[in-house]
């Protein structure tokens, strides 16, 4: 009943590429440095597009992408905007989201841990005296955020949720990330 | 030369409806608290979507979006995906552009100042010593994000960078948020 089945792909991860990936990380640290890039343009009002293309990272600029990702944001009628896209704060939901599921399933699969199945719900409270500057007490960003998974899988629910800690996207919403933004006007 | 003419939409935003905005929360300040949500499922190792669509504000469910946006993340090869979207980390970076040129660009036109274009370029940098348990001392998520915008504009510089402090997701990226996040098993 306990006996673990060696396999390559694990929950759809190649556990025999990550480990790869970890020995030559060791041996190399310099290869787990990585940037990441976006490019962001006004529409009008608050609809703009963001283009993901290039990143650097394992020691070279990625070749392997062809096409941009492009991406709209915007805000619902009620917040001024027509609804082109996701508002900038439901895209944190979406980053969270998918950053908790992935490093859920990742780290699932280095320990062999199988996974059948993952949904989530999320949810974040925002006061908008904060980003209309009509409260110095109300902060800008979400007040709090809340994260429910329905995971398929035999494993301990409490390992899982412990599983989710590795998330960097879940270490930037909770903790500081020191952002430069620097304006030069044309 | 410094005649400021009312005109009804600035940089594309509805001023009279944001300063009747304005008003309205002043008088009842409960219709600024909102509730955005996603729901994410996963689909294979890296790969997972998210679903926006329902959100509660201004005193209300929303009713007006009647299809809900979807959004792929996965990751590239590199890291062990199939690069089916952006990846999570990226999706902050589209997040942070995108709520800061719409504070930019909101805020200005809420003091009269026009805008005639807005492109921006970020670069986050992350070390997977972190995201893989590697080494205690590096952080999971990013270590800096830089963020250089290029305004289209007659505005001071200095000014348009402080419309930028507005942003709700700079607060959530630069401060710590609380994230609580279940796990249960079916």
């Amino acid at each position: 009943m306990e006996q673990v089945i060696k396999q390559t792909k694990v929950n759809g991860v190649d556990v025999g590429q990550l480990e790869t990936t970890i020995d030559a990380i060791q041996q190399t640290p310099e290869i787990a440095k990585f940037t990441f890039r976006a490019t962001n343009k006004w529409i009008s009002g608050g609809h703009n597009r963001s283009t993901i293309k290039e990143f650097y990272g394992a020691g070279q600029e990625d070749a392997t992408r062809t096409e941009p990702f492009e991406l709209d944001a915007d805000e619902p009628p009620v917040l001024l905007g027509s609804d082109n896209g996701a508002n900038p704060a439901e895209f944190i939901l979406h980053s969270l989201a998918s950053c908790l599921t992935t490093s859920l399933v990742y780290h699932a699969a280095a320990r062999g841990i199988k996974i059948e199945g993952v949904e989530s719900k999320l949810e974040g409270d925002i006061d908008l005296h904060g980003f209309l500057g009509l409260s110095k007490d109300v902060r800008k960003g979400y007040q709090n955020i809340n994260v429910k998974f329905q995971v398929k899988s035999d494993a301990d629910p409490e390992l899982l949720r412990e599983l989710c800690n590795q998330s960097p996207v879940f270490d930037i919403v909770s903790n500081p990330v020191p952002v430069t933004v620097s304006v030069e006007t044309v």
